[in-house]
């Protein structure tokens, strides 16, 4: 279900590109608590991309990107650099068509997602500082002959991202007699989730809204600039999947056309809604998988009486830390 | 799917079972994990009820018996004894229905289901001793005039229950070319869930497997014995949901006939599976609820190469105990 009305050459694309990966990924389930909705007085889904194969939803812009790359001319090796899902999701999306993979990562990631890349055959080159990520992925990848395979600023990768967006409609229209949603709310990283979405929903009446922390709010700042730049100050945050400095080009692009507007959200609020998804759908999440669920509970006036589907981006989390989130401050919220 | 080729009128009545309860649950997901699959070599695929509403799929059977108790006469009043996961799914049943409910429970209850159960508006009773709450349920029962809804050994219980049985095989069939699963596997509490399995499996060449704590095999030696009895010590388990001292009548007839064994499985296991739907997929699950795919992991050679589904039953733990077990011994398994 496109709902684009301006969508141009973009329907057959996004056709291609799910008809291109649907046998190699799951369909995830969106998901409701009746009890919940009750309580919020919001007609409130999640589209559990946790469940993903890899444990988020980066599998598919990876799968789409490098089946295109691979479709004319094979590749001898395929690279990326990535703060870690996306580097996982190419490690096994290289397992499958069974071609080596190299994966540059930043110092800080957690060592549950260096593990992710390792244990699915990819080598791990840690860079020393975040600045030289993608220099050293560049050099490594000439010397390698690699395929380079982006992690989101790339129209392949966007695509593949974007039929997390077609999925969500087609089973929301499902449940709800053929409607559509009034908002749809993802996580700002790179971009291409939310740039994938923006794609599908172009302008509809659909609201599309972005959640990043407030400690790396380089969406929302280059949102209000009218240009891609980075946050004053990126702080620390827990969402370690949405710690990038600035969007990507391409991705801020499309999401300058369609994004109403990005809602910052603080590192306890992304714990708290740890807790509810948790508590109500049985879900193991990632701070950065929880933050869109997390605008919605902190902005939840704003959303009464609305359906709004907030997309759970993935579940790739220490069960220290996991452990750690539950247990602390449970009773702070009454649901 | 009905693959049960002595149905008679059994597929007329689950059809009407599924057509009743479809708008008032969750179609929950047949999950794979193919990092997982790869190192077992064996095609195994969960059924995720926990992420059913209410936490299990109990609500299914109590809203199949509800709805057919209430289709001529309107009750005034809804009860249950149960070990907590029914007395929830009524609860919130009664709540959707607008019918005030009452549940007795055992004394050992974890408290996490006592306040699924009363932040659900229901009244909770608490026998002092467990052999005293059928005693309790009916004389409750009596002086309200209370509609009982049974936990497991009533036909339309175990109808409602086999719709998650028809789900999955037709989830597996459409992810797999038409085909069928070699073996499924289920939890062996009162018995309705893998009961209703037998209904739609009958004596097709699907082998029908359950699953129970070696410390509350009472299932296992009914099935030895020829006759529903008692496990002769029921000791201590941390799978709550799988305590009860012996299967129904009902659901012992209907397993007698369809069940081809039943595997014993340790606690140390099911707290090991739970870590692994913790860190491949992402899933929150109860013990009781975890340990058909514990089974599977303890038998692993024997589903080599085979195609197999096992039910995840429930997700409704505390957030203490499940900090516990998955931080318990993380490194034991390779997987």
């Amino acid at each position: 279900m496109i709902v684009n009305t301006n969508s141009g050459g973009i329907a057959d694309r996004l056709e291609i590109a799910s008809a291109r990966i649907s046998s190699f990924i799951q369909t995830t389930p969106l998901l409701k608590s009746d009890y919940l909705n009750d309580r919020l007085q919001c007609n409130l889904f999640i589209k559990a991309e946790n469940l993903q194969r890899t444990g988020s939803f980066k599998i598919r812009g990876a799968l789409n990107k490098t089946l295109a790359s691979t479709s004319d001319e094979s590749a001898s090796h395929l690279l990326t650099w990535s703060s870690g899902n996306h580097g996982a999701a190419l490690a096994e999306v290289a397992q499958d068509l069974g071609i080596p993979a190299s994966v540059v990562v930043p110092p800080w990631i957690p060592k549950v997602k260096v593990d992710n890349i390792l244990s699915r055959g990819a080598d791990v080159y840690t860079a020393s500082d975040t600045q030289d990520v993608v220099k050293m992925g560049k050099s490594i990848a000439a010397r390698l002959g690699a395929v380079v395979i982006p992690a989101y600023d790339d129209i392949s990768v966007i695509d593949g991202q974007a039929t997390v967006t077609l999925e969500l409609l087609s089973q929301f229209s499902e449940t709800n007699n053929g409607s559509a949603p009034d908002a749809l709310i993802y996580p700002c990283g790179g971009g291409s989730l939310i740039a994938g979405a923006a794609l599908v929903v172009g302008h509809s009446p659909i609201a599309l809204l972005g959640a990043e922390p407030t400690a790396a709010a380089d969406t929302k700042r280059s949102l209000l600039a009218g240009e891609p730049c980075e946050a004053p100050d990126v702080g620390i945050t827990i969402c370690d999947a949405l710690r990038n400095r600035r969007p990507g080009a391409l991705t801020f692009d499309l999401m300058r056309q369609s994004v109403r507007d990005v809602l910052l959200v603080d590192d306890a609020c992304v714990e708290a809604a740890m807790r509810v998804l948790f508590r109500h759908f049985k879900l193991v999440t990632e701070p950065g998988g929880a933050i869109a669920f997390a605008a919605v509970l902190s902005e939840i006036r704003s959303f009464r009486d609305k359906s709004v589907v907030a997309v759970i981006s993935g579940g790739n989390v220490s069960h220290e830390q996991f452990a750690k989130v539950i247990q602390a401050d449970n009773e702070v919220r009454a649901w």
